[in-house]
């Protein structure tokens, strides 16, 4: 059987480039073309020496015939491209944040643009694996999740569903400097970031509304939500803190809360191969170059709170990495191919 | 005048050590003394080589008449090395956790040994002197708060005592490495915590009752507390994020809540020469290697909520530039004096 | 055809838990077993959380029938270790410094111990399979080099091979942290390293002479060797930055020297699939977590010397990657097997 | 008696900035005018928000009368700058290029302009306080050496001036980041350079030179000079290590060189009060954020080279704290004044 061909659109930002690192080493596709916004022409060997058995040329556009396509384009942009190529009949999944909102007025207020195509939106699938698996297996379009709302869906989603929750969500994060990405800004020059850690988006992240969209499919009782992202000296990781206050009805159906969450959890990811229920408080580092996920709720019996601690790499699990899981999912491939990859520790 | 002369027991770790380098430059004081639990006999520079310019040996125990002690031992040994001095009649700054807590009961609880002396605690000062200035002027023995409680206080303080916070409060914090002291361990192993965040002392840290206390004697409304700690890939600074919810009454009384809040936090940091609240997010950095606190209040209409974040260097501000703005205060100095070094950026 | 077992001795330092990493995905081995000498009992994946998939179980000793092992003990105790599974026929990679030099009074001198059984020398090889390709497919004892003398060799090789060098050669590298191993001490303690770069050895290295070894073996004019290793502030990552005199004669014979050694460099590693001869100057990011090496040879015409850089990552081809690609060799295997992994940047 | 007036001619940059830091707290002069090319009309305190107890405000033009001026603009625009200042009758430390080289058609091959005013080069005094210290007290304009050559020359000199160096020299450096600048560069975006070490410059940087040319001012048997430096993930600090060929003749006469070399640099560096010989390898964070340099030499009887490494804050003692070294000699002030903060350690 012929592998399936892929292209990367614009191959040149960092989760562009890391779906090049992870489909040059999966057995099942082969890439195709990449595209890129600058360095076309270049080999890509020449602009990223870590791929240098690569004999990959940046393009500047889509110029051979493939099977399936990622857009690694920034907002707006990648609708646009997206959707001729949707049209006519490929698959695709977009790592932009075009296709993550359902409501395009939500988009707007947001995104400050107006969605260049709106119809396409209610198909699209949005490409938590760990939540929408099925959906994902028969989609056409996939709209891979932010960063941010990867490593907190897979922290809240378990208690939201089992009905923990009463109330209020809190989720404080901590990400590595490449979740910035490529481009050059003042806030991601060495000697700014370095050895320093600051807030941003203290009036509200661009993450925030799809992180309670997906939060309100799985609970009607989520009222509120405050998400707060912070920048750490380490290039990458998210580590994502969610504090909820738990129902005292829930509280008491699932007798001790110590060990009672902890299967819980166990059991709702017993079919995701990249989440892992840990017993001890994970690290950034344990899951660093990986599509894996690490997630440790833990009661608070003082506050009556429940604290969910949730590990990505912002790249990987975080970006290319469940873009492949999707794609392997919408190929009929494993949901592991090409992705089992460990972790790179220390 | 004479000079007053000051002893640092302990000076090997980072708390005794950082006293040592504010000291050697202060105008007023001289280091007469310097003691170690290790490497007794060596001259200081030997061991610290950054402070070369010090002629002083380090000694085993206090050998010469003094009138100010910093304490920086540990816990429970700093308390039997205190009593003895503050009987002769010694002013004393203690850096551990030993006369913070005011019930002897809940030392013994978080720190799992009987309180030495829980007499002198009724006497002892919390040393943060932007909350407690003119008991410190008066005190014989000062409690040096811990480094998370000082950031978190400074950050929580003004909406305690305006009576602004209904209900519980989340404390999210972020600390570099040097905050787990210079004793060697796995946790602080380079290899292991670089490149890494994680959060530690899931279960309850034993900075929050030291925060609890202090939150209590601000407002009578605090229910309940959760303090979170985190480690930071970077040497030196703490980042706290405090999320508190807003009474509604005391919403309205203020007017514009953008607006009044931080008139709120200027107003109540107006004679506070270390404390600055801020228009922006503050990041560690800019208060690096130095003794001032930068504050940002920001109330979130979304949710209700309050969001103040405060930097630190954890070294300076939270522990021994406090300790020395603590013993100006007591010998009757100006409160900045040998401290206004500013914060070394980039 | 049953898959081969192999054993891992000491998988609990960095070297002998990156064996566990990649030998986890290897297509054509089984890790039968790995013992440690501490943590015997634990699961491996309750010590390193990264290797969560794994059920293996820390052992003190080897306890099951295996066809291989790893040995990443220390020295002298790895010797120890090595010889009676030598003796039993089993096909052995030391990791230590052990087997590496061949004149026993020289380990004696560098190591201050007397070889434990310096019969094995002799027949030991050298496992820089770049250099020693076919005596390592015969072997039964393999001495894994070490991480300096990987990158420093794969640099000097070529030009000392080609008799380009006369006279003195000067080896200045930059290494990660990792490579002073998971052992706690003061100088890896992360606020001593972090932000610091320092030298050390500086009387000399126990690399040197397995260096200075090799070297000669490549040519008979190598005089005197200086290496000065320094400790930088990253986890993973070798540069070295080699300095030789060109030999006048030597020079004339290759024509242009900036596209001569070059060319003469790319020649040299044409059958080699892990170094790739650069067109720029290597960075350590570009190998992170790969078992390849970068090598930038410069012809400075102002003082008619040459530069050569190379890049490692010093756990994977300067440790754990390097010695499974001598298991491969040893076992007929496909040089690259289960070492492909592509470098994760950024 | 009136307090010396300074501006600052481009603020903006990290010499400049640094400037500030320092001169704010300088006790006997005062920061009268801070210009910039970019923020403008803002404050210093808004742009850099660690000097928040600032009040000046950004300017297009030095616009109030100064008795001092340091220019931190770039090459070429700095010498137009200081050009008229010093017509003036000011006084002036140039922290560019500019002045550094004497003959303008080096510093046209190396830095691809015209040099703007050549006339002025036989005046300028190079600013290394070390080795031109009573020129730099007559001097009118002082070139601010570079960072690079700064820790190199000190280094470097004693064993020049006493004869002890025959032919040719090796200087490998690592700077940190912040020695780029605050300019954006791919090279210096956090996720590039982060947990990586690389060479650049390979084929000659621009410091060279400079060190050069103070080499052969030190001793006429300076031949050649390899000059390479590289990019560490920190930021700051500069540690080099140097590496001459000992004449044997000069060996010979000092005796034992273990001790000899070591007394005839503590002999040289006598009355400097900044320079350290040190009996230990220096580690950057041993200076941080001081003035103070620290320095090592190690005779290598392997080799017969001599080692020496030197460690600075490049923008301290090789940038802004240098700067005002040369004002403080300018001006007839103790050369420590306001220049005696400690290292910043951990």
């Amino acid at each position: 059987m012929a592998r399936t061909r892929v292209a990367i659109i614009n191959v040149t930002g960092y989760v562009g480039v890391d779906l090049a690192r992870i489909l040059m080493r999966h057995p099942e596709v082969d890439i195709a073309c990449v595209t890129g916004r600058s360095a076309v022409g270049q080999r890509l060997s020449e602009v990223f020496p870590h791929l240098f058995v690569s004999e990959l040329v940046i393009q500047d556009g889509l110029d051979v015939p493939v099977d399936f396509v990622f857009s690694a384009m920034p907002h707006k942009a990648s609708a646009e491209v997206c959707e001729p190529l949707v049209a006519q009949g490929l698959k695709v999944v977009d790592a932009s944040a075009d296709f993550r909102l359902k409501n395009p007025e939500e988009y707007k207020a947001w995104y400050q643009v107006v969605h260049p195509c709106p119809d396409l939106l209610s198909s699209a699938v949005y490409g938590l694996p760990e939540l929408h698996r099925n959906e994902i297996g028969g989609a056409k379009l996939v709209a891979n999740p932010g960063c941010y709302p990867t490593g907190a869906l897979l922290a809240l989603a378990p208690a939201l569903r089992l009905g923990l929750v009463d109330g209020d969500i809190i989720i404080d994060s901590k990400s590595g400097v490449s979740g910035a990405g490529r481009s050059l800004t003042l806030t991601t020059h060495y000697a700014e970031c370095n050895e320093s850690v600051t807030a941003y988006a203290v009036t509200g992240h661009r993450h925030m509304p799809e992180i309670r969209q997906e939060c309100r499919l799985l609970s009607d009782r989520v009222k509120d939500l405050l998400f707060l992202p912070h920048l750490i000296p380490m290039t990458r990781g998210i580590l994502s803190a969610c504090y909820m206050r738990v129902s005292d009805a829930a509280l008491q159906s699932i007798g001790d809360p110590g060990k009672g969450i902890g299967d819980a959890y166990r059991e709702f990811y017993r079919s995701s191969p990249f989440v892992k229920v840990m017993e001890t408080p994970p690290a950034t580092k344990h899951v660093w170059g990986s599509n894996y996920c690490h997630v440790f709720p833990q009661y608070d019996p003082r506050t009556g709170r429940l604290l969910v601690l949730s590990a990505i790499d912002n790249l990987v699990k975080g970006g290319a990495g469940e873009a492949v899981q999707n794609m392997n999912l919408m190929l009929g491939l494993e949901e592991t191919c090409g992705l089992d990859a460990l972790p790179v520790y220390p």
